[in-house]
């Protein structure tokens, strides 16, 4: 959290590293909102245009007009402008974050011919999920160079176990077992599990749980089907789940 | 259907797996009704875009004017919005669902720079067949994680029946017989028959043989003539269709 | 035949299997005059998209103006849709198809936010040639149990014969002959012929033969040419015509 | 000839097949001066879409209008409609033209919702060439078989000759030996040549000799150079050109 | 130079073969000068389309008008058309140039019904560099057979050196000696160098010589540099440049 | 830097070369204040059309209005155009430079019609990273001949250090001691590292070392973790930190 906020006041920009839901974008709120800052998130898919970003002119019944697009706004607000799941864009939609990302500072914008320096305050924060089809997608190297890097992983037993409490009003027992189960169904990334189960799926079965559900259906529906369809994981998940909650 | 009741009291998105045809988009209609919200449905499909889900400007006579897509209006609504056969929809176009399916549950609208926080009742339902096509098309781990998954399957034999006399207006004798026949014909599925015959297309030859057509004709017409091209395959279901009604 | 008008009256959709040139286009339009509808007819291509079946807005001098596609307009009218040569649209423009084929009978208007329930009488008729290019292109297992199927295949002979006596004003013997011919050349397919010379093609060959040319350049011209460049397969062709008119 | 005759008083559609440069476009010139009709001529490639065919709504100050397309002019006025190199077209937009070369002779217009019965004279032609690209491009069956097939070759020798004779003004022996260096370089088509000098590269060289070229460097010129830039089959070509003018 | 002379005067399309900057364009602009003819330069890429060689409809405050495209502009005026590298173009845009290279010499402008017939003067000219590439572009067999083909080298080595003491003001020695370190580096089109250096090279380093740059120097800069990047070749490079400035 | 200045003053194109990070925009920036001209600079992508660079109609409510794009302003105003990052632009936009960068320092304006001669002062530099994704995109032969080359490295240890000091305000032994290890790292490039750290990724370590971060927390978030995801490569990497810091 120092270095965020060291990197903030520096004007670095920061790629924060870890899986799905385990609390990237819950972090880049908070910050905001510890710092003061606007919040500007954008998520990132293969569509993404640069122009989806800087902006674009609309037809109006007196002409055309000019209409920012979200980092645009954020550059010219001073926002912490926040790119949700960043290799889901294309590698060369991101070349127009170069400018801001070094001592520039700056965005050109070819279609008004108008070049702006970014408000203090404005900095440029990523996510990335680096265990998550690393062949396919990744961020080019001249891109990666522009960023400070917050490496994130789940929280510790106790703390995950408390976030479960409060998020999803489950007793202890509950929460630390379905912590427990979590630990064991992370293991079978080994095993060919694509993605391990977050936070948010071990809240989502704790409030199920909570509303009347029993714990085993409830493990099942929203945490073991949503991982996988293959017979044989489903198979071993369902017998973690057993030997969890014997 | 206890499960997707406290689903959606607790605001959680929902994941409907089953095979074609066991009664996936009914069974939400179902919900809707009894949970008295309104019901948005979109059939998925390769080309559907972040924008036609979003909104878009249209050009008029007096400039452009934003018209809502049906997420959008689902969103401002509370409706439930059911994305049916949500594999069809490339992965990057479901990323603009991320926002609505965690805590924030709200929808940024970039081209109009409105962020709308989802009305209470607002309930994201999508549909899945994992049997079919696993290896082309597939969701994306991080997008699967945030639903909560229910299994569906064909109904029992007894209970399928009953649906096929209520919908074609079928005898018992006619509809168990029919019944009997998508059992074994289901079990060609690891002989190669890419999709098993689904309830709606016994309805459908139940149908005919009510209107006078012979039982068989109706079958090879109905049941075993859209299932395959294959030679052998039909071969196969045809002395299938001729060991039932022998 | 019964089959087909049943399905009219129950209001389920129908595919028409068969090859080239048999009589899929000729029976629908015999249908539709005996059934008293309206016939739409869509010939597919990879480049027909949702819009082009549904409709789109058009730009007038006074804003933009909504105009319903063939498919719309068919659903409102209660018109027969005939899809030509379904395979070769793109799957996923078939999904539209999809809510008017089961119990909803009807059809989302996304881009005016509409929703049109089928005019009674409204049907949906594709033709399916299942033995050309099997393996590239094939109607998607979900869409494929959306319909009824009829088989369709080439006439028995005298049929054959007397069809081509009609249409081209030949005689019996000649239209005969051209028969006897097309049986061989259909013998062909196993040898490598990508497809069998159709009923249109032989009527072509009489029409021409009527008109004055000789029997053997009227096939060669009208039926072996037009069926395949390669040297081999136009030789064992030519050598069939010679043989049959020897 | 009186088959290209007989299938325009049949309304049949007609395929002309021959390589590159042998008369197709000139042969089908003069049927069209010889009967009577308007010719449109289309040269096909793979941007040609169904639009440029049959038309499109056009942008005008006033609202649009609408223009036809150069095969929906041919329709309305009864005119021959060649579409040159048709294999250069996409397989889909082929497509359109199947009404128009079966009973139906029409041709709908989806955008207008207009079909056009297509006015007495009108007759449909396409060229192709076998011998190219055979693998890569081809017509699709079910198009082929609605065409009468004409098989052209370039002309015997001595006709050859003439033709030299009359389009360059060259004298009787030079055309001569420019027929012979013909013949040699097309035998080399088994020997890789991707395609064979047509009438219309030795035109080019004799209209160089006319002009004062020797016959040498303008065979080198107008034959050998473009048909290849493969040192080895260059080598050969030249070696032949020294042969049949030492 | 009379071939192309020749060719003008008989209507005959040209193609100019030969390496990257070996003087294609400055002969082209020669020969323009010297047969008092308007010279047309579209430089080609892969993006070029039809409507960018014919027109386009514009949209204006008053409707659309039409706006010619370079090659429709060189038709009207009989100007020299020069397509350069036209490899780089795709195959089907050059298809629009078959009507113009043979004895139509006309250009069918769809998109207005129009047929312009070429204004006596004009001629197309392509370039062409068959070193490059072979295998991935090519021109069709079709499109070359169009065209008279004049082949480039670079020139003799006075002349070589002749042309960089004149373009870049440099000495005899030092032009003599570049065109020595040409000579070698072609010579390295064996061992992998994807393309040898031009005669522009060439110039550039003699005048970065008589602007004062030391000689080896400036070699590396602008002749060995710019065409490799890998290290052993441009080892050899730099090995020639020692032995040829020792 | 004397090479670069010849280049602009005999208006010769410059590529310069070298790594991510290591000064390149930092030395055009430098020169086009040393030679006091405007400084125009574009990120090249993917999707960089010629339009992009050279202009585009905007549809105002009195018509359409050019808009030159910022290719075209350079070469009106005389501006030095620096091309950032050239090979992520497909080669066929590069296509549209030709004609500025050899004797005839023109940019022909289909679009409008119009040819602009370069205001003097123009010069066109691009920059590239050999050592980058060398086998996926490439400059094309054709295009690089029109370059002279200035090869960059990072500057040597003393120098690198001396920046490193003035940018972060770090005192002498922190940046001798990162540059050290930015040496120790960019011997990694052998065993597997696809980018090496940049001067810029030393800076950012430095100004969290001076915000009080500690120095190795510094280097773990600025250092290695942009670098790589890989496991063995990041181990490495901190065992790196670990021996220079130890």
């Amino acid at each position: 959290m120092a270095v965020f906020e060291h990197c903030h006041s520096l004007g670095l920009a920061v790629m924060l590293k870890g899986p799905t839901g385990c609390g990237k974008t819950r972090f880049v709120e908070h910050m905001a909102w510890k710092l003061q800052r606007p919040l500007t998130t954008i998520s990132c898919h293969d569509d993404l245009s640069a122009s989806d970003l800087i902006g674009r002119f609309l037809i109006r019944h007196d002409g055309t007009a000019w209409q920012d697009g979200p980092l645009t706004r954020a550059v010219r607000e001073g926002a912490i402008c926040y790119l949700d799941e960043v290799v889901e864009a294309r590698q060369d939609t991101m070349v127009v974050l170069h400018s801001l990302t070094d001592h520039r500072r700056m965005l050109p914008i070819d279609k008004t011919g108008e070049t702006l320096v970014a408000t203090p305050g404005f900095q440029l924060v990523i996510s990335y999920n680096p265990g998550y089809q690393r062949m396919l997608k990744d961020l080019k190297p001249s891109t990666r160079q522009r960023f400070v890097a917050l490496d994130f992983d789940f929280p510790p037993a106790a703390r995950e176990a408390a976030i479960i409490e409060k998020e999803a009003g489950a007793d202890h027992g509950t929460s630390m077992a379905l912590v427990a189960l979590g630990h064991r169904l992370r293991a079978l990334r080994d095993r060919g599990l694509a993605e391990v189960p977050s936070t948010r799926l071990l809240i989502a079965a704790a409030a199920l749980v909570v509303s009347g559900i029993p714990i085993r259906q409830a493990c099942l529906s929203a945490v073991v089907s949503p991982l996988s369809d293959d017979d044989a994981l489903v198979g071993a998940m369902r017998d973690l789940v057993d030997a969890t909650f014997a």
